[in-house]
């Protein structure tokens, strides 16, 4: 039976779900042509329905019951943006269990309970698409399914969260400190009161472990990726980094050496020429290294109402058309393989070290002295600023093991000349 | 019926042919494993049966006869690698008659026969595919069509001819002159012994036409494209742009103004902070804005054996897919709309304009007044080197409407003072 539209619920009217509505709502015509049946709003699902709105949407789509769409046997589509992992987890269930396809942008969602989720979707031969789950906008989860499934992919490393490429991007411009910049951010909007998701590098690491486990077609959940934040990168980091030419990003790296996987989230120094170097502002790019494409980046606006809503809305046209054709559940899970996540200490890189010393004879002889029995090989060794009795130290390494750089710093960290290991930085985005 | 594995003829066996054939059979298990069914050659079409094969493969899969293939009741993909568009256009089109799914890396035959083509793969229920026809392994096509399909388009813009830009990086970078950089690529092969095709634009006409056609659902042929190619560009003028702060880039635009749509191949001044300036090299990328997702851009390797073969590849399991779930033609032509082209002297934007004077009072003035009659209004007036009694006069206009600045250009290169209006260039990627 030809269906004349496709009923829509949508559970969350936040940023995203206003940026859906607005969208389907404005370009509606337009959408049914380009997907072939209509898309109809048939729900919304708020906590408040007291709540003013900032769009106007007539009143009777409103619900105050989410459970109310997912159970609706006229809904062929659930919307969740709503945000959580607890209620939103158990909807996406209800409704795949109930034959609906379901799109989300809860990257939280899907990082942590993705196996599940994707099981009862393919269970349900239904649809669970979650292309605003990362890079917003940014076309990357079709791509990296689709377009790209020709090949081996070796690496995938993104700029995956605005906030903090906003305050580096300020400041490296700007030559302010992190704390300054973070108090800008948080009076302009860009960060929460509670920047920690962003700050601490988790709200990467979770669009990381959904980009990771695409490429490299096994399960990594968020517990999986190493994670450090931006907190402790200072003015004088950007600066020395930028004298070597580098600027210093924070990156989601993943990386698949010979069947094993790495997945790490932290701030790192990366060449001027790469072209993730360039990516700026509150910006997003992921590059992807493949055996036969070679390096290819995707580049555009990671949040925001509409860029987001802009991939979800692209995510039910492709439900909707599924439905349309009688060929729901076409694409599935991908995660065929089990890789083993290489633990941290093993990966293999190069480190910026900046060190606090005593100004005397000796000091350097005994630092490298100290590096050089842990087989870490020093590429520059810099004397920055002098204050008083005590030098600033920068190093950088070739290419060596995080265990025995960890292992010198140790050393290192104990002798009475140094005074303080200020700063450790991987560097990525240059050959061996 | 359940089929246990899609058979697929290759028709040319060149760079690209070479390359689909190699990951093929290299990667066979892992993308039977994404894809669901089996890939199987079934047969490869060449034009000479003696001539030497850079890659070893079964004598009993090649055939001379190409028809064979097409007309093969066993086959069900037919891979078009063979180029030209006379026999290619028969070739497809007795294929989809014959209801087998057609990919193709040809984008001259796209941006010639388009129309025609996507309506027999309409009429025969098949799929039509060409990731590979723009920015080589550079997901573009199936991001355009699918994942913006929210956005109403309104500007793509793209390096999308790697000959050209390596040419421009190598002036840009060594301060080389054009005679001087085409030699060195035509020696390493990066451009042909004719290089018309790269270096007039041509090449990146064409997939601008394919481009255009995408973003605005109106058929856009090759012949509507205005073209401008390199030749002209000097060391001098990449000198001037850079100290204004631009690089020079051939690229190609494609704007859509009030249901009007612009399209041309040309080089021009970018800014130094817009994303395309620093895509250097043989890399290609396609800049695109949408009213919900904002500005993205797709980077990687637009030519080149492997990087085009992985987007044929991915076509070809894409294909499979749709063969294997009984859903061929899923997402057919999109141009449903019939948009009129504007002509190149109706357009608007800044101009960058390089004139050789004589060194005496009064010319500068003169000059000046004649663009203040075609009520262009200059931004920039820089006198640069004097030789003799001639001087280098550089400019850039306002926002301003293309034809004013042809007439004003046209009374001031009468001019007995001028002699000669030295280059004329284009200035994209800044806000009005």
């Amino acid at each position: 039976m030809q269906k004349r539209a496709v009923k829509i619920g949508i559970i969350g009217f936040g940023t995203v779900g206003r940026g859906v509505y607005r969208i389907l709502t404005t370009n509606q015509e337009k959408l049914i042509q380009r997907v072939g049946i209509g898309l109809e709003i048939a729900g919304i699902a708020v906590r408040d329905l007291k709540k003013p709105r900032q769009i106007s949407a007539p009143q009777d789509l409103f619900t105050a019951d989410p459970w109310q769409l997912v159970n609706d046997p006229g809904i062929d589509i659930i919307v969740e943006v709503m945000g959580g992992t607890e209620l939103a987890r158990e909807l996406v269930l209800q409704a795949l269990r109930n034959g609906k396809s379901v799109i989300t942008a809860n990257k939280d969602l899907i990082a942590q309970h993705g196996q599940e989720l994707f099981a009862e979707a393919d269970a349900a031969r239904v649809d669970l698409l979650f292309e605003a789950s990362v890079g917003g906008g940014i076309p990357i989860i079709r791509p990296l399914k689709q377009c790209l499934a020709a090949n081996n992919i070796s690496q995938v490393m993104g700029i995956i969260n605005g906030t903090t490429n906003y305050m580096l991007t300020k400041m490296t411009q700007e030559g302010s400190d992190y704390e300054e910049v973070l108090r800008e951010a948080q009076a302009m909007g860009y960060a929460e009161a509670d920047p920690t998701a962003d700050v601490g590098g988790f709200d990467a690491a979770r669009k990381l472990a959904i980009l990771a486990s695409i490429a490299f077609h096994t399960r990594i959940t968020f517990d999986q990726v190493y994670v450090e934040g931006i907190t402790r990168i200072s003015a004088k980091d950007i600066t020395y980094a930028r004298e070597m030419g580098y600027v210093i990003k924070l990156l989601g790296v993943a990386k698949e050496h010979e069947g094993r996987v790495e997945v790490r989230v932290h701030p790192a120094l990366v060449p001027q020429y790469h072209p993730l170097a360039a990516v700026n502002d509150a910006f997003n790019a992921i590059f992807v290294r493949g055996d036969a494409v070679g390096d290819t980046m995707f580049y555009g606006r990671g949040a925001g109402e509409l860029p987001t809503a802009s991939a979800v809305v692209a995510d039910i046209m492709d439900a909707a058309r599924n439905i349309n054709l009688g060929n729901r559940g076409r694409i599935s899970c991908t995660c065929y393989e089990q890789k083993e996540i290489i633990p941290i200490q093993e990966m293999e890189g190069k480190y910026y070290i900046r060190l606090r010393v005593l100004d005397k004879p000796g000091v350097l002889a005994a630092i490298a002295s100290v590096f050089g029995q842990e087989e870490v090989s020093l590429r520059t060794v810099i004397q920055k600023e002098t204050i008083g009795d005590k030098a600033e130290l920068v190093l950088v390494t070739h290419y060596t093991k995080e265990g025995n750089v960890r292992q010198a710093l140790r050393t290192i960290g104990a002798m009475t000349t140094v005074e303080e290991i200020a700063n450790v930085i991987r560097v990525e985005g240059e050959e061996v």
